[in-house]
């Protein structure tokens, strides 16, 4: 295969990226200067090297344990669970929280035959038995990530003490009540807040 | 920077490609096995070492000449120009044209400095001179398009017997005719065959 279907083809395994992308994406480095494709593909040899899950919480990174496992400004005492390390970009992003995560590794879903052994619950356990006072369920507000989090608050039911809660659901801010579904709106007026 | 960082801003370099989508991206390959993204990385290495302009029509390929003008069974009596060489492949997706190929390199854009200097004009004008008897410009059916072609209509004028075609417009061939601009619609229109 020449060099540059070889591009294209590995380009077209991405997500979302079909034949036509891959090949404006492949056309486009060979455009640019040399230097810039290959800082790309040094950035992807980087990652794969140096990346790892953090032994403690499961996120995705380059030491261990992670930039959060050893912040010690941040609230040992409250637990945010979500399924994937990329989650935890989106949280960070709103500003709102100072404790620290544990990354799932998915969620369960039996047919894929993904039970809780295959998921981080385990060490889950283990982490919420030294002190922690609040853990914060943020799996996906999805079928399975709902099933998942029922999974979860059973499984912490016998610490005594612990607090359990589920990031709120309700209207996404900046959109359009005409365009939410109804089992959305119907969560946001179960949820409504005195004002 | 983070690997996980440095990649994400690799990646938001490419076209199309936004900060969210850069982490997707990197995510995905971080789930997949690190052969993935090695292969990737790999493919990418290989592109910018092997592939360059064949000196003979400008066409990006890993060898030199390019495969097209190597191939014997091609008709070299007939040149067809292209503004870049990923037009190529998709002139090659019809199957309807076996001559050799242009690749002037981009379009006449006075503003951004790009006279004929610029553009591989001057090797194709040596080109047309052993015995090329079509000359067919399918630069774009844009306005930079337009401009490039008339100025190669000229260009070309002084060759005696040479044929110039331009590809044509019309209605896009699976397009709703609700949808087509005037333009186009006016193309069609005076470009119209009898059945």
């Amino acid at each position: 295969m020449s060099a540059i279907d070889g591009l294209v083809q590995e380009f077209s395994r991405l997500p979302g990226v079909g034949r036509k992308t891959a090949q404006r994406l492949t056309y486009f480095l060979l455009k640019r200067p040399p230097e810039e494709a290959r800082r790309l593909a040094a950035a992807i040899d980087r990652v794969v090297e140096e990346v790892r899950a953090c032994s403690n919480c499961g996120n995705l990174s380059s030491e261990n344990p992670c930039e959060f496992c050893r912040d010690a400004r941040r609230a040992d005492s409250e637990i945010c669970v979500v399924e994937e390390a990329s989650d935890i970009t989106a949280i960070e992003g709103s500003g709102r929280f100072r404790g620290l995560y544990h990354v799932l590794g998915g969620h369960l879903s039996p047919l894929d035959g993904i039970g809780p052994d295959e998921l981080n619950m385990a060490s889950l356990m283990r982490r919420l038995e030294n002190g922690v006072r609040e853990l914060i369920i943020a799996t996906n507000p999805s079928v399975e990530g709902e099933a998942t989090a029922a999974y979860l608050h059973r499984m912490v039911s016998v610490l005594p003490g612990l607090k359990v809660t589920r990031l709120a659901r309700g209207l996404p801010v900046g959109g359009d009540l005409e365009y939410a579904d109804g089992v959305t709106i119907a969560e946001a007026f179960s949820g409504r807040r005195e004002m």
